[in-house]
């Protein structure tokens, strides 16, 4: 897992190189006028798809759903994906369930692009087109480089389709960012001894970095077998913050820009409750800082190396081995 | 709480006995073509949305997205819900990102339904057509009878456009069973003295009733403060899995149909792994049963009948007061 992770900088220099490539696949797949985009993932690759969603309903103003496979791959109810773009992702391509929602999306009318790493896997060869994430092989079980890569993939499609900030400037200087997250560990390993003792963890964000709240409690449950949970931080207001009076730690995700205020807010009001929280992103009193003059688009993949660096610590800290955790397979049949 | 829960036969057969009335209201205001449907909820109302989203896309084909408010009240991105059937759903219309988002959707050619109980309140005004859920004033700060009401109204909408099999015949049935569930209090005893030690609790399912897992996870945080989280089947695969190695609980809901298999996979693939877990549904072994012969569109309200049910006796149990959870409020600004 720390292999891979170290690996980022140069697969994503490589992806973030073929941007123009890109654009002019994604421009030539996506419907005219366009009905609505869905995305098809599971795991860690939804938890991109979270990031991909925020940006193509920017990027397009239209709307982005998440796709219920069981509704195709077990109900079999019928399917109308005219005028849709559809967007699968999946590390290994071969998701049973996401090749059969593509296939059956294709055959109602839908464009299909697939972001995967393998160019004959099976979901590679249902889609109408695939942007190759060029990551290699990925042999640790909790995903890390496949999934920043996913991000950068999604970025490249919304900005192919309207701004997001993912401007060849932006672009340039990302890898090096990443790098720069990389090389300091020490707040992940602050962070990680913050959590050592609990078997819970809420992340919260709101927005762009809502999908890299998930991931990050997806990677710490995959790395340490503590529960964790990614919510909205409207959502977590609903219900959920009860919890926060039994000394749930929060760990809560913010970047300059329209959603920091409220997760900020949300911070605030978990601490009058006296609830044990962190924040992650470049304002005040972070623990686990990046830089803070990027667009939001970019910053969710340091945000996601964040979460990776957080989980990492923790398994070591625990002392568990992050690469084979207990019961999980590299694919999962659904 | 309990007295709310009480009233849930006699608000359901007063909305059910409206269904030829919504109906025309929603041909009415349906657009043709369709290009998707949005629906826009926080809390308990999204987890009947999430209901919603597979009766819908069920019912029409179509996508079916699930709004991410904040593109539209932060982040203010261009929008154009042309061709699109956006459904608000709010127990008390006046949340105000919903209020937003729905003014937002219409402004930009989106046909705007309301689902709530306020004929007055600013949702109400704000959309083009409103369902008013006949509820009464709720007043227990977790939402039960309008969470049943609201997945009432979902499948009216959606056997409005095509059949989810929530036909005549089982409307009229729906307000016994749910009254036959409410009189049948042990099994939820039972549930709720297996949980009483845990400060954890996943609940799961696939399909129509996960939005069902998701509210029972909802209501049992809010009543007792237990860290509890709603995941798919197919989901818990991905990783989560990995937290039921430490001793997770497992709530699982399940009925016959399409769905049923896969969650009764994942039960017995957690049992071999030692985790504890429990069913719910009218399957062998069940833990909360219900009535097998009857839609699954009509089980999910009984579905949710039972969480409710839990999350009562669980705090009841705890010696907490449901009525007065620690710090949440009725209405949730954000």
């Amino acid at each position: 897992m720390a292999a891979e992770m170290a690996e980022q900088p140069g697969r994503l220099a490589a992806l973030l190189g073929r941007a123009d490539q890109i654009a002019a696949q994604v421009r030539g797949l996506v419907p005219v006028p366009l009905a609505a985009c869905v995305l098809v993932a599971r795991g860690s690759s939804d938890h991109a798809a979270t990031i991909g969603r925020y940006l193509l309903e920017m990027a397009t103003g239209r709307p982005v759903a998440s796709a219920s496979p069981s509704v195709h791959t077990l109900y079999r109810a019928r399917a109308d994906f005219s005028g849709c773009l559809v967007v699968a992702v999946s590390q290994s391509g071969r998701t049973p369930e996401i090749v059969t929602m593509v296939e059956r999306a294709r055959d109602s009318g839908g464009r299909t692009l697939a972001l995967t790493s393998d160019p004959v896997a099976p979901l590679a060869v249902a889609a109408d087109e695939t942007v190759l994430l060029g990551t290699g092989e990925e042999r640790a079980v909790p995903a890390t480089k496949t999934v920043t890569a996913q991000v950068a993939a999604f970025a490249l499609v919304a900005q192919a389709l309207g701004d997001v900030g993912f401007d060849p400037g932006t672009r340039a200087r990302l890898p090096d960012l990443v790098a720069g997250v990389l090389a300091d560990e020490g707040p992940a390993a602050d962070v990680a001894e913050w959590l050592a003792g609990s078997s819970r963890l809420a992340t919260a964000a709101r927005g762009l970095l809502l999908g890299a709240a998930g991931e990050a409690a997806l990677k710490v449950e995959e790395c340490t077998a503590i529960f964790a949970a990614g919510l909205s931080a409207a959502d977590l207001r609903h219900g959920p913050i009860a919890t926060t009076t039994s000394m749930l730690p929060v760990l809560a995700f913010a970047h300059p820009g329209p959603a920091c205020g409220d997760v900020l807010d949300l911070v605030a009001e978990l601490r009058a409750r006296g609830a044990p929280t962190r924040i992650a992103g470049p304002v005040e009193g972070s623990a686990l800082p990046w830089p803070a003059d990027i667009p939001e688009s970019a910053a969710a993949v340091l945000a996601v190396v964040r979460g990776q660096q957080v989980a990492l610590a923790l398994a070591r800290r625990l002392g568990r081995d992050p690469d084979r955790p207990l019961g999980l397979h590299k694919i999962t049949a659904t």
